[in-house]
């Protein structure tokens, strides 16, 4: 396929950098130029403007933030410049506000939208086994299904509502947040009993709790090791709160949301923004009175 | 073996059957009679007093709470006449101060004393599958290794202060309520969107979150239906409770547990108390203006 | 003085006029005609655009929200056609960040801009009996005082940078919240035991709570009468929430604002959002089983 | 009056005394011998032994906590060979069950029991000018009410069922610490704008929010000042444990409470149990990532 990618994150590369060793034709373009030239050693085309990417056969973007979209895909115009008929696959973690309003936009231009937000990290883009969870008009998520099987292992189809893919999305970082919390506190309780908390968290993620979140960011609680950040502290509460305002948007609330949020607050507080999310552990083990 | 069994709720007599099963002599106690004769139909021996059951090679107990366990083992006098030497599993769910406190005087009394909570429930005591966390002196552990063997598919040893077994214990049900409070508030804001919550939590139980809590717990909420309980409300928000307590005892506040405590609370106040854990389910949805 | 007024609701009315009634000259202007025609009987002059309110020695507003004071003083453009050098008094309730942006552009235009939000609902401002509580260049403020002296009881200056009024006035709100919360619990408790909450509240207002706020909110609770609302349960969640997000902007959590809006939010869910702040009494009931 | 004073403390020596002041014979007691000498100063007469004191017209008791009062009442047998028609009030705050036991044992051996918690703290007593929340029997309450018109400015009487004043002297502690950490979570704003919280104070305390609380721990939050301590953090917690326990025995949550309770024991974490009640401004400070 020929397709177009926007947003070259460590997130967007690594999905652009699978599309192309599948043998697809990939335009990118990325607000920096750093991360398009690494593609272009790969075989990418890297392209002066977004709308040059927003072309082909379908395109794929994976931006920062509502901000960064909203500049990109509303306030430049590049909507009403687009090709009529081209399938837009928005992967971002957006608000749900914002997937309504770019799905408004994209019908009336004459443009397929598909919200696709992924599940995983980097380490999992790379490794092409992203769970990519998609909403939208099933022949739109047909013709992008080339692309989506070699960057993700499976895609979970959730309906023609672009936004439940995001609410699915927010709602799956809602948990991991509530996850390493949990674990946090646990963890906080065994260390009060002069136990270690790498063997009550091989217990647990051997029994009733396996799979990668409570292993993978429980031993970073465990190692009270917050260094590299594979997911950023700041970026989960910014994903947990967009899921308090999804959920405030339709008289919904989530207490346990609201705690990890503050929690989330305490963390930036203290400057650890930018240490891994599992770095809600130090909230724990400092409102403890342990060091940290 | 030559082993004693008392308390024979679902568990106790899913254990004790399973130990009959692999050849082991046992005599049985319970405090109501019922359940020791559908045991003696299978080959136990009925004794009339726990006195009768404390004995032989090993005695393994599963009473309801700490109440039941002061009645039998404390103010009974039970443990002053027991012979010295005998090797004792209490495999309930207990508070840690009485799990001290029966430790000491175990040791007093010249009688071994192992902390040997279980995972699982019934339907898992039942397979023979239940996850042992046990904590104790290594060479009482060892004698009781091949009952262990025959009522668990694993036993987790976590040191030689029995109480740590409890901590762990306690530890893990807290996070298995925090994982069902966190279930029920996503499934909540699904129902919110117009979101059938079974799709959201086969994409989450296949993903993030595998494993039994989630999917089977999921379940039930999804269904909105909490009835067979198969763990019932009240007996959880008695086991978060006395996490609580346990973090109480060494300045550990557990945010989480507290929140799920408090909705537990509004379990039993809306009659569900008997209902199961997941009813948790119907806080969420009733806080969101929802018939349940 | 010679005044404009912007914004008649219930509160703004009641400051016109009593301004009107000290003898000041107010020209009024509403977006919804009816409320200028009733100051126009007490001798105001109803003005057809906020551009001809807009003027004299001083202009006065009491706009609903942010979204309606963006669209008055920033959209239309209305600052940059401003007479030079007349002070604006805002004694709305806004978002801290709405606040420095009016700021910036007042200065920018050479208007003076004084953050002036009241504590106290419309009876209050009916009695002229309004806390202002203000925040500007003191010389401004020194030319609104005539004004606010018949407007208010006191006027707290509480220093030049305008926003910092706004946070007064926010967390003012959330105190007022957490309060009503908190009454609503304890009321709650006291039905639990079978007491009249009235006695409770009538030894609490006369001893460690004295004050409006228990006194008046208590009685609503105790009565589980919210109708009519003094002050409404969604302008309280927005109150609550543009707190919360005060504190998220300098990494500050309020953890009792949090809970307080997740309770709001059930108020709303409930379709209570018209009903009276004090409708958390309401959640309070629910949550302990009982009928509301 | 002949009466008796058992529990010789802050509270319980400021009671005495203004008993003696005001003409009333006073026999004293108290576990450790040094506060009874002071009181004998005065004209008290010191006795060896509770029995001693829990005799004449009427018997007023100030123990600690729980246990002390179990064991002076309960255990020590004293009860049984109370004189019959006697009339004891206890001032204590203690736990609803315990209230309701004290109660039964007291109409069992024939002594009238009041329940009569006090608002506050020793500076109030001293003063002679606490608030008495009494219930028991009317006539029983009729007779030491002449003892109670010098110990406290108004006898707010509540009911016959002892353990009701014991649920408002909860409730009221429970709002005492709400009050605090809302004061706590507001001057914790303020500084994240670079505001004063005195200033923010000081407007509250004069507005919305009058009486000694929001003053009186207001000022030491501000002052970031929690020595001396006029009621210990750790006492605090005590009584917050009480009201949800209370809240627990009838199914009533008290989120505020929860919340609260987990920052108290951040509080005793951090090694200032023994600081003033409104150390809960350290948390608040604390958690905003400020030295404290």
């Amino acid at each position: 396929m020929d397709i177009g990618f926007i947003g070259l994150g460590g997130m967007g590369s690594a999905m652009a950098l699978n599309a192309l060793k599948a043998g697809h034709s990939v335009r990118v373009w990325n607000r920096s130029p750093g991360a398009a030239k690494a593609l272009a050693d790969e075989g990418a085309t890297v392209v002066d403007s977004p709308d040059e990417a927003f072309a082909g056969d379908a395109v794929f973007s994976m931006l920062a933030d509502d901000a960064a979209l909203r500049a990109v895909f509303i306030d430049s115009g590049l909507l009403k410049r687009a090709p009529k008929g081209l399938v837009h696959a928005n992967m971002a973690t957006i608000s749900v506000p914002l997937c309504e309003e770019l799905a408004g936009l994209h019908a009336h231009h004459g443009v397929a939208y598909v919200a696709a937000p992924v599940l995983g990290r980097t380490d999992v883009a790379v490794a092409g086994k992203l769970n990519i969870v998609a909403a939208g008009a099933d022949d739109a998520i047909d013709r992008l299904q080339p692309v989506f099987d070699v960057i993700g292992q499976k895609t979970w189809r959730v309906g023609a509502t672009p936004q439940h893919a995001n609410v699915f999305k927010l709602a799956a970082n809602f948990m991991l947040a509530s996850a390493i919390e949990t674990t946090s506190e646990a963890a906080s309780l065994m260390t009060g009993y002069g136990i270690d908390p790498h063997a009550f968290l091989d217990v647990i993620s051997n029994t009733l709790f396996p799979g990668p979140v409570y292993q993978g960011y429980g031993r970073m609680i465990a190692d009270n090791r917050y260094e590299p950040a594979l997911f950023k502290a700041r970026l989960g509460l910014k994903d947990v709160s967009l899921a308090l305002a999804a959920g405030d948007a339709v008289n919904v609330a989530l207490p346990v949301g609201s705690l990890v949020r503050d929690n989330l607050i305490e963390v930036l507080a203290h400057g650890d923004g930018d240490k891994d999310f599992a770095a809600l552990g130090k909230v724990a083990a400092r409102r403890a009175g342990r060091k940290v």
